[in-house]
């Protein structure tokens, strides 16, 4: 019996949980490859290796959590579906992981969503609910709908499943840096409510003494580097603003928190300028489209936040779903 | 001895010539992966995979050919330097792989190539000379330079190593189609002077009876197509324009012709505005930038130009250099 399933209350998953989650998820999810780039190694004069998780089905990790979790639901609650509350890329997951399985689903959106998000979900077949980032409770509306239909709630980062699911990308990291015999001293991933750093945390510290784990917020949503300073979960402030539309949450996950309090090295603050010359960096080197909240570890590693001279780091490009609106500003802004 | 020095007449280069240019250059070039897309394969109704040398060091498969043709050079012929004529990536991947080993670089490029290839070859320290497209002749600077200088003159597409060097693109997809128990029905890939395809077809031919080779060739510059019909090397009318600036030439090249005129299944051809709509489709489903001369082959499967459905083809997506101008309004177009 794994770890997860001991008691009612939620715990944090193990190593074996996440060697589990992948194997459960194999036929479905793609074990993307490392990168590396001679060039971005010069600049920065140490080694830099790339995690592209874009490359990963609905361009995000959040397939490998959402796969996960609905992998685990029994018949009759694969037929009373689903519902997710997202801000994009986790209802992008869910929702393709819901059509590959043929679980009914329900998903929770922000108004202001990146339109390719939404689009991609309602093409998913999923029935899509705007509510205003502001007013509404969205976990309330999606409470409100479980408990009506008798649909299960996918959360996007505070499950144990869902984080042994982000946690596959740790365990292939580490098992493809040790067929290529190397050891990184630190490795960075995006943060908002911190499933996927605290997947990555529990599979990197269980292989490796040195290898440091590092989460990366926008300028606004630093709400763990915060947390992790007081020791105690710290809100952001509601008026807060980012062009990291992924990266917006309120504050830590309980359970995500309770992992990443105990294993994270620390979390970097980077700006919304800093993440779109990241982007414009990854377009020219690397040819790889990123989202803004997907170019946050990359920011953090131009901008020299932790040490990378003499150093190998790996990096984790997270998504990739950006409007093409937005990313030819971007592109062309200077 | 290798097929390729056994005379001073270039002759064709063979499977084992191909091994060992992979072989020669594992230490410099990037193993590129294979890709899948499932929301692709179900619009087409077949399997696609592709071959993603955007990937690859200076952002196309022309770092191969440069490279294995660059490690050839005596210590005097290093030290004399290099001369290669190329409308971009020849220019980057030749620019590159000469900073490497430290070989002084002069490289001509035509006055309207995309600035991101003019600043790179310059950024990798080469001497660049522009020349005009429609009153120089390229080949003749070239040869004046290397008679002056006594610098080696490394062709675009018309040598056995160069072509040897691409053809380990399609050395790659055969020993990975052949791990994963797959044998594919097609491969396309992008020609111009007709390199790449020469060596892959040379590859994918000597490894499977099955599969069929086809290349793609922008409308204006169907020189192969029209030259495969008529069964001797046929020219494109000078005042041809396309969006694919990576694929203009005036006529195919002597033995790259021999080879794909023994070989080929044929070539396909595609519009710009079709060019224009891949992209896009490389950005949505696949994240990954691709110059127009890039994204051919995947517009020749979007627009069926020969049959997927229920088949298995292998796309060759060769270069990602494009301007962010061009991009940003190739993305915003509608």
């Amino acid at each position: 019996m794994s770890n997860i399933e001991k008691g009612t209350r939620p715990v944090p998953p193990t190593l074996k949980d996440i060697q589990e989650a992948a194997h459960r998820i194999k036929d479905f999810a793609i074990r993307t490859p490392l990168m590396e780039n001679q060039e971005l190694n010069e600049i920065v004069g140490g080694r830099l290796i790339f995690k592209p998780e874009v490359l990963q089905r609905t361009a995000s990790f959040k397939f490998r959590g959402a796969c996960n979790r609905l992998l685990q639901l029994s018949p009759e609650q694969k037929r009373a579906g689903v519902v997710a509350f997202s801000s994009g890329n986790h209802a992008l997951a869910t929702s393709a992981v819901a059509r590959i399985l043929g679980i009914p689903a329900t998903i929770i959106m922000p108004a202001d969503a990146p339109q390719a998000k939404v689009k991609g979900a309602r093409a998913n077949g999923a029935k899509v609910i705007l509510y205003d980032r502001q007013k509404d409770d969205r976990e309330a509306i999606g409470a409100e709908i479980a408990n009506r239909t008798g649909a299960t709630m996918v959360p996007p980062y505070d499950d144990p499943y869902v984080i042994a699911g982000q946690g596959t990308v740790g365990l292939e990291i580490m098992e493809d840096l040790s067929a290529m015999g190397v050891e990184a001293d630190s490795l960075i991933a995006a943060c908002s409510g911190g499933g996927l750093i605290a997947g990555l945390a529990t599979a990197v510290r269980a292989k490796s003494e040195r290898t440091q784990v590092y989460a990366v917020e926008p300028q606004g949503f630093d709400e763990l580097a915060r947390s992790l300073a007081s020791g105690k979960r710290e809100r952001n402030a509601p008026e807060a603003k980012s062009i990291c539309d992924a990266l917006q949450v309120v504050t830590p996950g309980e359970l995500t928190f309770d992992i990443n309090h105990r294993l994270l090295a620390g979390s970097l603050v980077v700006s919304d300028d800093e993440v779109r010359k990241a982007m414009r960096v990854a377009y020219d080197r690397l040819k790889l489209v990123l989202e803004p909240g997907g170019a946050v570890g990359l920011a953090a590693v131009l901008e020299q936040r932790i040490q990378t001279r003499d150093r190998t780091t790996v990096i984790v490009l997270s998504g990739g779903n950006v409007d093409p609106e937005l990313y030819a500003e971007i592109l062309t802004a200077q």
